[in-house]
């Protein structure tokens, strides 16, 4: 069942190496990004425990609740051990096992987003062991794209894409931004997402906070529109793309403002190659709308990477001195949000190549009057 | 903006009341609903920090993200001070002064849904400081619904049932299960949720996996088919139900056990009363479908709570001697799943009243035959 260019089976093999280089024992890796990049396994996020053990020597255990095994067992590859607790009984014992026992760790790395309740009832179950983050080894390896993993984020930029050239079918004066964000949820999906995961309309005033999701308010002629969007693609892959629309006449300020956003965001994405850091991509971008009097204005980092999650590292913020290399994908959205008035934002997701740069989303970024 | 009757501002003084009564010195509360049950505030869960600091002496302090904190101020009571941070600063030192400095606590109670890179940075920041889990305190709250919540629940409820009632517009041999699935997801919005949370499409043998999603599988004439749909409603609250479908003719050992199930259910639900262990109700439906030989079959629980959460405590499972009280809510959703065949699930919410019970699903139980 699994994809097994997008999920190779020896990923597991690959992190036990990384995690004992990291000096840790074990991987203890709840339903997450890391969860499925690991195994395939896209598990639910619930209250039943379901881990992957991985120890650095030794074989991987699945954990899984008995009523989610027929799920897990159609997800994973056949060579991964699975054990099932049934509702009732409590399975952190398992964990220990099989890590060969609680004395024989000293040191676990836990998924970043494992639940506290999971984290703490570890804690108790292996008394003396050092609790770091699985983030050390993981972030490192999904941070760094193979090709496969590339042209499914292509992909998810060209339905995102598909959405935002449609963007004239919903968006006019009358409406509320909460009709055209279900609206555009359904767009979404029917672009071949899996889910909608945001759908931010954020008209006028409202524009002026960067992650305003849709109200009640009714667009009116003349105002501008942030629209952020993406989804999830049934690969895992997300998408996340952010146009400004004008619906009407635009104002002329606007007008100004917007051509250095999309100065700053043309000289941002061609900053991108090898070797230059991530804070250096953020701060093209920063300095040409610092430059233009909007420095204050811009109130957030410059990007994010984008993978299985919609927010990964690398973040493209200041005091971030890691270098790009290729394969890493991540957003580049400079923005400018003046309280009380309107915001502006363009967001593409870019891939950084052996010698460049790749746009992942291809639409123009220019405003666009409807 | 907040809806003050489902979410009464005197709730941080109520939580802080019964934080102190746990022992703990302080919550700190990170997107969740317990957040939102505590602020009204649905704020996002990412990678930036958002958290509620409710010290058991002194002022609550929400800390944001600079960007967020315009969806903040809009979503809080006014009274709630609010403290952010831009991109690229460490807030971790904001909760260490919100709590009056990091040698003023000696422990505090985590969100229990907190991601395990907030908690060790928690543990790092506020060091010797003991961690447990905010849920000893906000779960015994939030497991005691008001009258607002169990209207808001009977709402969502009545939406649900909306969705299944129109079945037989979308379910039919020769659809696959996943072309049904986003049809439910479609309606499930339309029908006044917010968000479509899951729609398990499970047909002959795929419904004997109980967790089952949607697949590929086309749905064949005589199909049983189980169908666990729910979605959040605008003002938070949650619904899910199950009903099991047939379509074209019903095998004869099905509708025998069918037959039941349903009494099963029916026996459980007619059970829940104040003063009854929530494992009573459990064993009410275990015991009636092991009686006749299907108790093998019944792989889960026999339901979890409900309200700003899909599944909270209380948990109806063996072991949980937890006495119903007035206002708890939770599903009755006993099953059974035969390995290669198919299986059958009834599922209801419902809420214990002062004198019995009250179905939140209100439609009938019988299986459906499309």
């Amino acid at each position: 069942m699994v994809n097994e260019d997008l999920y190779p089976p020896q990923r597991l093999t690959v992190a036990q190496r990384a995690t004992a280089a990291a000096g840790l024992d074990a991987l203890l890796i709840t339903p997450s990004a890391d969860l499925r990049y690991l195994t395939g396994y896209p598990a639910r996020v619930t209250e039943r425990l379901t881990c992957l053990v991985l120890p650095v020597d030794g074989e991987p255990t699945l954990i899984v609740p008995t009523l989610e095994r027929p799920a897990a067992e159609a997800a994973v590859t056949k060579t991964l051990r699975i054990v099932d607790h049934p509702d009732g009984s409590d399975p952190y014992p398992l964990v220990a096992k099989a890590l060969g026992g609680a004395g024989s760790v000293r040191s676990v790395g836990l998924a970043n987003r494992m639940w506290a309740e999971q984290v703490l009832a570890l804690r108790d179950t292996l008394p003396g062991v050092t609790q770091r983050l699985a983030g050390e080894v993981t972030a490192g390896l999904r941070m760094r794209k193979s090709p496969a993993e590339v042209e499914a984020l292509a992909c998810a930029g060209a339905a995102i894409d598909a959405v935002h050239q449609r963007m004239g079918d919903w968006l006019r004066p009358g409406r509320t931004e909460a009709e055209v964000g279900a609206d555009l949820a359904q767009a979404i999906r029917a672009a071949g997402h899996a889910s909608a995961d945001f759908t931010i309309v954020a008209a006028g005033p409202n524009g002026a906070s960067p992650h305003h999701d849709v109200s009640d308010r009714v667009i009116q002629p003349g105002d501008p529109v942030v629209v952020d969007i993406g989804g999830t693609m049934p690969d895992g892959y997300c998408s996340d793309s952010t146009r400004t629309y004008v619906v009407g006449d635009p104002d002329k300020e606007l007008l100004g403002a917007y051509e250095v956003l999309q100065a700053a965001q043309e000289a941002a994405v061609a900053a991108v190659r090898p070797g230059v850091t991530a804070e250096a991509v953020d701060a093209v971008a920063r300095g040409l709308l610092t430059d233009a009097g909007y420095g204050e204005y811009f109130l957030h980092r410059t990007g994010h990477g984008i993978g299985l999650d919609g927010h990964e590292p690398p973040y493209l913020v200041t005091g971030n001195g890691l270098p790009l290399e290729p394969g890493m994908t991540f957003s580049v959205e400079p923005g400018f949000y003046i309280a009380g008035r309107y915001g502006a934002r363009i967001e593409d997701i870019v891939a950084c190549t052996a010698d460049g740069v790749r746009r992942l989303n291809t639409i123009s970024t220019d405003l666009v009057i409807l």
